[in-house]
């Protein structure tokens, strides 16, 4: 946790991605020295990562030096394998120590983004001497907003919010006023899931123990900020339909993102080519009424837009909580009235444009009736479907244990689209028997 | 922002959303009276809103009062018009006069999000005497860690961190350790650019200040991961095709719901009819070779595939801050490229596919090459037509002076739908001119 108190950002930082790794040096030594900590410290732990690769060797100590360890750590995370153990070498001994912990976590568990600095108490100091101690912790500590209370086996008996310690009578004991009913995480917990109850119960701090209750560092609030706006990013990218990138889009290697954005592409092909399939199936139907031909964008693009929707809605709905596995039938309810009001819509609107355009134009021939009562009948029956596939399908994939938001809005849409051919062709068949069919 | 430390949250809490407003107060009423306080703050602003007006009105007082204003005024936020006045009437003066004052800003602003509670310090007071006045100070205030050094007309001077207080010399004055390049926020400022300055400088908490200087309260970072959270919803839900919900799924009324998503839909509905007019252009061709209206939702809906990728990763980019309005440029390029890579490894697949089906059923006929040679080539422009429409359109909505976001999966599909038929059928002219056209 940062003092929380920076300059100004620099205007000339906004382009800051746009510079080369020698300009970004030259810039960097441009800098006053006074000001070239606070402009380090404020970058993000990539852009650190690349400053520091990209400065002489005997430069980069005392910027490894200045950074807390789990910033270093999340600075050498960002770089490439064969660096770390040159940048590790940069640390002194204890720093060094709490950095190779700390690397041993994944990037994505709660013990990843821990901080081993947190300010302890005894439980048996008065809060006069808690305070004089906590003053002396002050300096290495990520936050004194909290104070951990251990035993001599390091088992988390209590926590101290500085807030009580310091509105507490001088002569009472830690003890007395700790807190014994706090949230506690693991280390393996899953970041999402840690995001989750920081946004629910409104933390600044959560401590980390092992099995055993004892205490092995702290998650403050402001990594959280970002780890709630980097699983946004992959629900959104994954919801537009290809694998999340792992750092920003300008700064994502064009192979690693063609890759990502490719695979998915082809998957998606591959199941759209079932329409050219389903297709094949009517190909009598569209030689004799070449206008049903006509309204086949129209229709499986409604199906996949409707189902669009109820997807994005679900998957998000799930990443935030508020859509549990066992509410799958409530959603089912909900959808299938809302498809079915949708469905109706459309309807009545895609047969007053037909009847319409028909009194103006005049394409659709003799049966236009026939023709607008299949397109309406096909449109409710696709909106329906398409609502309730794209809302179910996030269900089923993390019933199977997949990401929900693999359920994007263009894999709804290609499901969509084979169906929609299908159910048009169908009530096609049955309204136009013995007269276009 | 709250204590941090809260017990263990009710395993029944799980299911509070399906509870009915009578069996919300029968839970809450069976609760121990201990308990009841801990249960009522941990519940977020809509629920207890819900919680309150269920309640009887002789219940209501106690509950209004425990809150402090700032999150009074997100609940009040949360109830309807009518509802409003009787709950303001339950606070003491003091607090309505802050909630009053607070519920004027709109909910989007940080004035909206804002404290009127923050700890205050004199310029010319010692360490000590600074520590003493603040240990007074912290029952009421929302943080205590930064204290704000204010002039006698409220002029903000400087922060001083607890932190740094702490680990002061006793005698210094509060003005010789005060930071003054901090950083302040205006009360007009979109929560939006202030999560985002939270975000990027790792803030804990930011002054908000009027045009003359003064301060006006704070806002505190356990309320921007909620604001990062809601912000990221109303993307997914916008990138999904409808208009953003107010709150939960779940929670939202079912009519509220189908007009944000019908409005939409009905829009990229009208959109969409566009098809049908540009395939009327085309009814002719498709009755001489209806071979070709077998590929036509293969062809659109790849290029909705790819043009969905990447107007989602830069409505994201750009959310994020990673990219800006001037770097459109940079951006048609990569897509360009992107767009190209991706159009030619579809076109090969779909020649593949319609060779070896030929190889195995003879679906195409005679002429099987040039249809081949249609689909691989349209597929090419479309993708490459989708790619660069996607991941411009963002732009021209920013540039428009609206909300990126909008540029959503389906709209980005319905345009690029139009135009697929538009390239497929031209560039089947162009190749099948003289043999199947």
């Amino acid at each position: 946790m940062s003092d929380g108190i920076i300059e100004e950002p620099e205007t000339s930082v906004d382009s800051w991605d746009t510079l080369a790794p020698e300009e970004r040096v030259k810039y960097f030594h441009g800098l006053p020295y006074s000001e070239r900590d606070d402009f380090f410290l404020a970058l993000s732990a990539r852009d650190q990562a690349g400053l520091i690769l990209a400065l002489p060797e005997g430069e980069r100590r005392i910027w490894m030096r200045l950074l807390p360890p789990d910033d270093a750590t999340d600075l050498i995370q960002e770089t490439p394998e064969e660096e770390r153990a040159g940048l590790l070498a940069l640390l002194d001994d204890s720093a060094r120590r709490e950095v190779v912990a700390l690397l041993a976590y994944a990037e994505d568990d709660a013990g990843g983004l821990m901080s081993p600095r947190f300010a302890r108490l005894r439980p048996d100091m008065t809060v006069d001497e808690a305070i004089a101690y906590l003053r002396r912790q002050a300096e290495q500590v990520e936050t004194i907003h909290y104070a951990y209370v251990l035993d001599s086996e390091q088992h988390l008996l209590g926590i101290v919010p500085l807030r009580r310690l310091m509105s507490a009578q001088k002569d009472q004991t830690v003890r007395e006023i700790m807190r014994t009913d706090f949230l506690s995480a693991s280390e393996e917990m899953d970041q999402e899931a840690l995001a989750k109850l920081f946004s629910q119960e409104h933390l600044l701090a959560v401590p980390i123990v092992d099995k055993e209750g004892r205490m092995k560092g702290i998650v403050t609030v402001d990594d959280i900020v970002n780890v709630v706006a980097e699983e946004a990013s992959e629900d959104i990218q994954k919801i537009g339909g290809m694998e999340a990138l792992e750092g920003p889009y300008l700064q994502s290697a064009f192979k690693e993102m063609v890759k990502k954005r490719g695979g998915w592409l082809a998957a998606l092909f591959l199941g759209e080519m079932l329409t050219a399939t389903a297709m094949g199936y009517f190909e009598e139907e569209i030689a004799r009424a070449v206008v049903l031909a006509l309204f086949i964008p129209l229709i499986i693009s409604s199906g996949g837009n409707s189902g669009s929707q109820a997807t994005t809605l679900v998957i998000r709905a799930m990443a935030l909580g508020e859509v549990r596995l066992r509410d799958w039938w409530r959603v089912v309810r909900r959808e299938f009235a809302a498809g079915l009001v949708l469905g109706c819509m459309l309807g009545v609107i895609g047969l007053m444009r037909i009847l319409i355009w028909q009194r103006v134009f005049h394409p659709y021939g003799l049966h236009y009736m026939l023709v607008a009562l299949t397109v309406a009948a096909s449109l409710i029956g696709v909106v329906l479907f398409g609502t309730i596939a794209g809302s179910m399908l996030p269900f089923i994939l993390r019933g199977l244990g997949l990401d929900p938001a693999s359920a994007s809005a263009p894999l709804v849409a290609t499901l969509v689209d084979v169906t929609g051919l299908v159910i048009y062709f169908t009530v096609a068949s049955i309204i136009m028997r013995g007269t276009l069919l």
